[in-house]
Formats: structure tokens, sequence, C-alpha cells
């Protein structure tokens, strides 16, 4: 693909605004030459933040708004005063007519979803769309959904997530038959959520061709990357995910404050420094920042509201991969596919 | 309390049976010296490792069993065919007789469960019992219930929770008023659980006087320690432990790779050495290892199967801890209580 990949973003969203928006576009662009940018905001605000990057500026647009929708709003609040006007909802049209090939915001997760619903739809066969996004583990990444999209699902939910997953492991890994887990707990002692079970029944039996069923997963399996795609209903997911992080950091403190205790530990730290920097980089919750809303007829991207450039910036990396590879004619692809026969088509797409 | 704490131990259970089982009470022993051992088991197993620790055995009684539950087996079959004669029901029969004051096993959850209410029975007022175990945070550590004694719960039973939890951490931390919050997602969304809302309402109105109800709580504020009591259903209780559990290990792989890899990272390792011990005692499962069932007539301990004798004896430690403060006699106390007025015997109970 050597067309240039176009991105709008929500330059209001997240807690930091335009600040951090504009910086992580600055990032991605020295990063991802190829993007160009529409920003979503406040003249005022956006404008004197792109002058000072001539670089990004001359690869970039400014739409004015000045309506943004706040972090504590509910979705149906921010629907009412936000439609067609506020900075999220012009990223998300934005996708909608084509002007842009993906849209990235940090703003309300809530609003995101309920706009991205109402403007984009969902893809055929899907009612309810989902947030994905990569999950760093021993063996290098795994795509863990849903992530908060939608609380509780059925059977046949879990299996649409399973493909979705499933197709996006397929883009962004390279591999023609990913792994798939389903989240569940205390396999060997026959327990776990009925939904979960006969979602399992299905995956097993019906034997799609995209992906490889192996079974239930245990939280701690997702850390060790045992299958490269794990699904779970939104409530679950977001608090696996939030745990991780918490955990993470509550590890690099302990490191931290282990190392400037004793003299030893100091001079130790002092010879170890580049190890150091890269456990820390390694234990970064802004590199596996984003989650993709899978389902959906169009690319949207939320960020975490609370990090900074550099976690902006992997945010719109990974929208930057989604669109390279073609990751939404593809998942519709596969939800189009019956199951009842192997598609060469999707198998080996995306290696 | 002067008197010994007597302890049935289901030998056989776990994934390397009477070896850890053994050495765990051995190591439990010396740290307790207040303790008495009934292990329950094969004898031509279990006696000679008390035979080759004569400290252990003269606080030890030995009851022969050749009936093991296995870690693979559905509850209602381990009922079936361990019922009155396997090494775990005979460990928890020895509490109901108060033969015991409590009883620790690391073998199958379900299975242990399953046989703890049937023989046990629940307290008056609690339907479905829960998993409770100390989660370590920055500040210190918090109680984290339900961790997979069973799966949904609605407002009611979130609220027994809280009340369950807060009494086991008024006596283990000796609080009089422990903070306590429920596991959701994303509060800024206005999103959640209904039920979990709904548990939120009644704990915000009834003012419960043995907890200080502080609203919703996620993922990654379990780790930071922001309340001493998190209460959440089942099955995200257990997919967020086990979660943790995985990226700390995950974590201290990164940190063990890092160290070896070069030079200066080596040397760094020597000056360091005892600062890194102390980051890997923190970050070790085994310190927390051990569940309380909580709501039944009686203190049964549950251990990771797969631990090693220090796992086995930090979940003994955690019981001994409970019974010495009578956690059981302050929990039938706080669920008597109707919640319409503050009860001094119970406020300051554990203080």
């Amino acid at each position: 693909m050597s067309q240039k990949v176009r991105i709008a973003l929500d330059a209001m969203g997240g807690d930091y605004g335009p600040a951090v928006v504009v910086a992580g576009a600055e990032l991605a662009l020295a990063r991802y030459p190829e993007s160009e940018f529409v920003f979503f905001g406040h003249t005022a605000l956006v404008a004197p933040l792109l002058a000072a990057r001539p670089a990004l500026k001359s690869a970039s647009q400014l739409v004015h708004t000045d309506i943004v929708v706040r972090m504590e709003d509910k979705p149906s609040q921010a629907l009412r005063y936000g439609r067609r006007k506020s900075s999220m909802w012009l990223a998300i049209d934005a996708v909608k007519k084509r002007q842009a090939d993906l849209a990235v915001s940090a703003g309300n997760t809530g609003a995101l979803m309920a706009m991205s619903k109402f403007e984009l739809k969902t893809l055929s066969g899907i009612e309810r769309p989902a947030i994905a996004a990569l999950w760093p583990t021993l063996r290098g990444a795994s795509v863990v959904l849903d992530l908060g999209a939608s609380i509780g699902a059925d059977a046949a939910h879990l299996v649409n997530l399973a493909v979705m997953g499933a197709a996006t492991a397929r883009i962004l890994f390279g591999l023609d038959r990913p792994m798939v887990g389903l989240l569940n707990i205390g396999v060997e002692e026959a327990k776990g959520l009925e939904q979960v079970r006969e979602a399992g029944r299905i995956l097993r039996e019906e034997r799609l061709p995209g992906l490889d069923y192996r079974g239930f997963v245990e939280g701690d399996d997702i850390g060790r990357g045992k299958v490269d795609v794990v699904v779970t209903e939104g409530f679950a997911g977001n608090i696996a995910l939030k745990t991780a992080e918490g955990t993470a950091r509550q590890m690099a403190e302990y490191l931290k404050n282990a190392m400037s205790r004793s003299l030893g530990a100091r001079i130790g730290y002092l010879f170890a420094r580049s190890a150091f920097a890269q456990v820390r980089e390694r234990m970064d919750p802004r590199r596996a920042n984003g989650g993709v809303f899978l389902g959906l007829n169009g690319i949207v991207i939320k960020s975490h509201g609370g990090t900074d450039a550099e976690g902006f910036a992997a945010a719109v990396a990974l929208g930057y991969g989604v669109v390279r590879d073609q990751l939404l004619a593809k998942i519709t692809a596969a939800l189009g596919r019956t199951g009842k026969e192997s598609d060469p088509a999707l198998g080996g797409a995306a290696s």
C-alpha cells in the first residue's frame, strides 16, 4: 500500500487534550511518514501547537469545533449535545464519509462507542461491537477482547468475538490460523460460565477455518501467551486488563524502591542501567496503549485518557497497522464465511 | 489466646501431595509453635515424612485413609466417592466435630467447597460461601473476595460479601471500619453491572457500622491498595487474581532475562543482589497463597494446588491468624446485625 494513511484525530479527547494529541501525532508521523492527519478541535488551542511543529503541520488539516465531549458524561448525554458538532463526532464522521481511514480518540470510552455505533453502524451479523487490544506476553503479544464495549455475552456473541479477534491476529501477527482461547475459571473443576462452555462447544464443533480453537484459558495464561487470541465478555475483560496494568505498575514501584534503598543497590543500578531501562520499557503500559473497536463499518481506535504523547502515538500506530493491512475487509469476509468449508481467501490472507 | 491451634490437613491434596503438605506444616510449626496438626492421608506415604521430622511428628497425629479426591473431578463426582472417606472430607469433618480449629487443603477447589458446604453448612443469612484472599498492595494488603466460590452475584450477595470481607479485614488488619470498594468497570462512563450498582446503592444508604463504603474501584485500584476490601462476583474475581499472578510472573521473567543479558547487568546484579531478593520476595505469589472460605460454620483454607512447602506454610499461617482472632464469631455477629444502628461490640472489635 503506497497511498497515505489518513487519520482523523479527536484533538480534544483525553485528560490532557490537544497537548498530548498533537505531540503524539508528531511522534507517529516521524515513525510512519506515510501518515496524514485531520485534527478536530478548538483552533485557538490546536493551531499554535501545530505551528510549533512545521513537519506535522504540513501533513495536517485542522477543522474547528468548540464542542467537546466530557469525560464524565453518560453516552446518552454526550450524544445529545455532541452529535454532529463535537470533536469526537466529527472525527468518526470523517471515517464514515471516507475522508479518513480511521479515527483516534482519547476521550470518554462510552461516548466514543455510542457515537461510533450510531454513525458507522455495525457489520452485518454483529449486534454489539467489541474493544480489542494487544496484550504484551512472554511470547510477544496477544489480541484480547472484549475489553469493555459491552457487558455480558451469550455464546453466539463470544463466537463472533473469536472470529473478529482471530481476523485481527491474522493481520497484526501475520498468522494463518491464530490459536484462540476462551477465558474461563478453573477448567479442571468443570466450572465456568454456561455461555462460555456453550461457545467452546460451538468453536470445537464448527472448526472455523481461520482459527485454531484451543479451549479454555485462565487469567494467568494471558501473560504467558498461551494463545494468540483471548476471548472474554467485556466486564471480565476490562477487569483483567486494568488488574494487569495495576500489577505491572505495582511491580515497577517495588523495583524502584528496592533499587534506591541501599548503597549496593544504587551502585548495582548504575551498572545495570540499560537492563533496567529495558525492563521498564517492557513493563510500560503505554506500549500497549490503544483499543480497536471491532465490528463496525469503520476503524475507530480508543486511546487511554490518561496517556502521554508516547502512549497516544502507540494508539495511532495500532490504527495505522490495522488500516494498512485492511482489517475491516478481512473481518467482513470472515463473518460472511459460513464455517462449512475452508475459504482459501481467508486462511492465509495475512501472511 | 494461649491454647494450641489445631489444624486438620488434607495430606493428599495438591499437585505434590504429602511431600509439600508435610514440609509446609514443618515450616508453619517452626513459625507458630502453638500449632498442632492432624494429617489425613495414606500412612505409607505420610508416616515416613513425619518420621524424618521429629519436632513435627511430636506435634502431629496421622489418620489413615487411602481415598483421595482427584484434581480433575467434578464436585459431584468427588462427593460421590469421597464422602466420609477421603482425606479431604475427613479434614473438613474434623472441623465439624470440633476436633480441629480449621482445615487446610491444596486439593480440587470445587470439591473442597462442595464438601465444606455439605458438611459444615452455611452461616444463617448466607446462601453461598465465598473465597477470600489477601492481595499484596502498595499499601500492604487488601482482602479480595469472591475469588471463584460461585459465579454471578445479585446485589444482596454482594452486600453479604462486603460484610464478610470487612469482618475479615477488621480481624486480619486490626481496623475498626475497613474501607470497602465494589469492583466495577469505567465508573466515569456510568457503566457497570446493574447488580453492582444496586449493591452500591444499598451500601451507601445502609451505612453499615463495621465498614466504610468507598464506592466503585477498578482493576488497577486493587494493587494500589485504594481500599481494604475489594468485593466482586466470583468469575471476575478469579480472573482478576489469576491475571495478576500471571502478570507478576511475567515481570519477574522480564527482570531475570534483562539481568543476565549484558556484563554490566550481571555486575549490577551482584551489587544489588539483596535488593533483587527483596523484590522477588514481594513479587512471590507464594506469599499470598491461601484462600479463606467465608460464610461457613467452620474455617476451611484452600491452598494453591501447585504451590511448594513455603506456599503451603503461608496458607496454614493465614488459617492460623484467622482462628486465633476468631473470625467466625465476628462474621456471625456482623451478619446478625441489622444495619439499623451501630453495634459497639462490632465496630472496634478487632483493634
